[in-house]
């Protein structure tokens, strides 16, 4: 970047808001995913004035511009694949107001997930969506890419809960979308054009979240299941029943392997275990509904079936859960979380695909997933310095994602696309969508300074 | 039109399926709205492949096409503003599939609403959102109008539920938004910039549409009120307090004098009458979030609790609102029901800013409400043969809208934007984003084809 640049930025936001030591460059060239592209100049933003001037210069410049927050993400979405502007938002933190009134809370971009929940927690109201990163990701990264986590299956994704939004758009211009009102039917719905799109329309700057009453009870169970199919088939009898878990989550066999060799937590060696919780505002709610996927636990075979009779016991059947990501990232020099989803009736059918895949390449799968909404997160798990293992890997990946699209499924359920999987978007998306996608690009950012390389949104490619 | 276009259209869809004698277009000039505008032909559709032959002929003649269902919309979406083709697509109307499993809907947008919740309901599930015209609406214009209802407070309105699309764009290509999956973090949401589009960027010819287990237990109770300030206090202590009405209405003082007009229902005369329902799958659950809400009614100077002890005595205390259309309809030439909707805590404000309206223009606003979201429908009754009323209304019209945005509300929370409300687009979006409407409209359909004339997407206007 040249020196009027780099002074332009000074002065913009403070000297100390900007870094471009080696070691900065280095730490923004990458979030949670294996890639790597750095950046010319790290921005740390606090108003959406600075944002606004960055993007105008930036704009007139060409100079691309790579928002983030946390860095949490696990497709590449904050990769600054084109060098530019790493635009850091996380100084933009505030809660800026909790309305329970409304129902709404209003934050800047670069709060803590969990910070927000905690703070909801004090009025007994709560933030639905549940990523597993939420201790540190972002409340704009989890816009940003649509976040979801374990309780989706009952209470949906952030889509769900973004009233409104404001945007700094690569003009420089700033929008506001949708507002404080919980329904409206009035124009085009720009909000959510905004939810998912991965900083490559706009810049978050404040968002309005829509929060909810926090459940109260909550059951927590777990079934061990001798054979995979016997799981599958419970799950979609689950959900065809009419019962509403909060949580269904399965760890299959060879998670459970990984987990036995490096925790003492001395798992059942079986085919799949299934944890369960439901939750509501009276126990008897919880009760009627965990009695109903209990039964059908049963009905299917399950060979044990714990249910936590207090907390502590419902904290120790996480356990495995829980345990599971710490201990496959242990297991080779390389790791990286699948995110495919497919319907609900389709996910014996991907767990089936998933065995036959790893025979057939010689890998392994370790699999976590929430049942309840079809979300499958197969890990793989391999020696990046081995070009076998990396060509066996590449030649997997492709074929997984071509049997979730064939299944009715898509590339993400939670994740979202980034730089890992733009060039399959053709395979989920048809033509004339993709087009549509390329148009919306084009329209907002004329000149591709925002988050280039992106979401496959630059010119036809196919896989 | 030319003799040669009406032979295509008949060649495309078959001569019983064209219609242009004069009753009929009389018949669809109109919808549910005071607005009238002939369409030179009405088109019924009944297969994709006819939408896309019909947009493409009328995208290259430029003949402007207006896509209905029902026609029970309530701002003039579906008036054929500039003639050209009405385009009836409320015999597309098969429920292609119902999949428990995957706890999705797929149907054609002609299907009615409650057609739909009737097959549903053999399952135990439903399509939450409940617009009051259900009985006759289609799903394909709940849609696209973005439907709300009754119960939207806990359920949502129509977009929480719309995963996926068919829609037919103005070029006659046809592309696939979403699809059967519960979640998805691919690419933008598409889908949900045709929800609320109120057909100017596409049309519909398939939804697939999430489903939920279906309710099975419900109290209703109401409460009658000496101060509207104390039924608003009321309503702002319930959402504050984590109740979670699944339904909470009001029907104030002019409506209650209109129904004791009209009905031999005898309605207590008293300023404000709230009607609440709670609802879940043990009978704990509903009585819990009752009692909550009933004891806040009493400590805000509730005259009379009444707690339905039966189905028969619910319906009962439903009758009064269910019949305030129809009686205020019956009141005058004309009725138009007013749709805004603003944060929960500003409801107070918003029905004393009614009333003085009223007192200033010398008119009554008759008004029913969902105070769960704050959306509050006062009706417009007038005179349409007295020039000075109409002039009265017209005025009083665009103040409330003024109070509305001022309080942070919408022009609509779920009946959309037509004709009706059109010239006051810019009040409530910034001129970015009305600038974005625009080019998003440009983007799609840049021969301004579909339902032109709506939604103020043309060019800069202001009120």
């Amino acid at each position: 970047l040249n020196p009027n640049i780099m002074e332009f930025l000074k002065e913009t936001v403070g000297e100390d808001q900007v870094a471009s030591k080696l070691i900065d460059l280095i730490s923004y060239s990458c979030d949670a995913s294996v890639f790597r592209h750095r950046p010319d100049v790290v921005v740390y933003a606090t108003t959406t004035e600075q944002v606004s001037a960055i993007l105008k210069m930036a704009n007139r410049e060409r100079i691309p511009v790579t928002p983030r927050g946390a860095g949490t993400n696990l497709a590449g979405e904050v990769v600054p694949a084109r060098g530019g502007i790493a635009l850091d938002m996380s100084r933009m933190d505030r809660i800026l107001e909790i309305s329970l009134e409304d129902r709404i809370a209003v934050v800047q971009p670069g709060v803590v997930y969990a910070d927000l929940n905690k703070r909801l927690a004090l009025h007994g109201f709560v933030f639905p969506p549940d990523p597993s990163s939420g201790i540190v990701a972002t409340i704009g990264g989890n816009v940003a890419t649509n976040a979801g986590g374990v309780r989706a299956s009952k209470y949906g994704v952030t889509m769900g809960y973004v009233r409104g939004l404001e945007v700094v758009l690569p003009s420089g211009e700033v929008m506001r979308a949708g507002g404080r009102v919980l329904k409206t039917s009035s124009g085009f719905n720009l909000t959510q054009l905004f939810v998912g799109s991965e900083g490559t329309l706009g810049v978050i700057t404040e968002v309005i979240l829509k929060i909810d009453p926090k459940p109260t009870e909550t059951c927590t169970a777990m079934a061990t299941f001798p054979r995979l199919t016997d799981a599958g088939r419970a799950v979609s009898q689950i959900m065809r029943s009419g019962a509403i878990p909060s949580v269904l989550e399965i760890v299959e066999k060879t998670c459970i392997k990984a987990i036995n060799q490096r925790t003492p937590l001395n798992l059942p060696e079986v085919e799949a275990i299934l944890l369960a919780e439901t939750d509501g505002f009276v126990k008897e709610d919880a009760l009627f509904q965990m009695n109903k996927i209990v039964d059908i636990f049963r009905a299917n075979g399950a060979m044990e079936v714990k249910w936590a009779e207090s907390a502590e016991q419902a904290q120790a059947l996480w356990k495995a859960r829980k345990s599971s990501f710490p201990v496959v990232s242990s297991l080779n020099n390389t790791t990286f979380a699948e995110d495919i989803t497919v319907p609900l009736s389709k996910v014996p059918d991907m767990l089936q695909a998933l065995e036959e895949l790893g025979s057939k390449y010689n890998l392994i799968f370790p699999t976590v997933g929430h049942m309840g909404d079809g979300n499958l997160h197969p890990h793989f798990s391999y020696d990046r310095t081995n070009p076998d293992e990396v060509e066996r890997v590449t030649q997997a990946e492709k074929e997984l994602y071509r049997a979730a699209i064939e299944l009715g499924g898509t590339l993400s359920g939670e994740h979202g696309i980034g730089l890992a999987k733009a060039a399959f978007m053709p395979l989920e998306h048809d033509p004339v969508a993709m087009a549509t996608m390329r148009s919306l690009k084009k329209m907002f950012d004329p000149n591709n300074i925002l988050n280039p390389g992106k979401m496959n949104l630059e010119a036809a490619s196919d896989v």
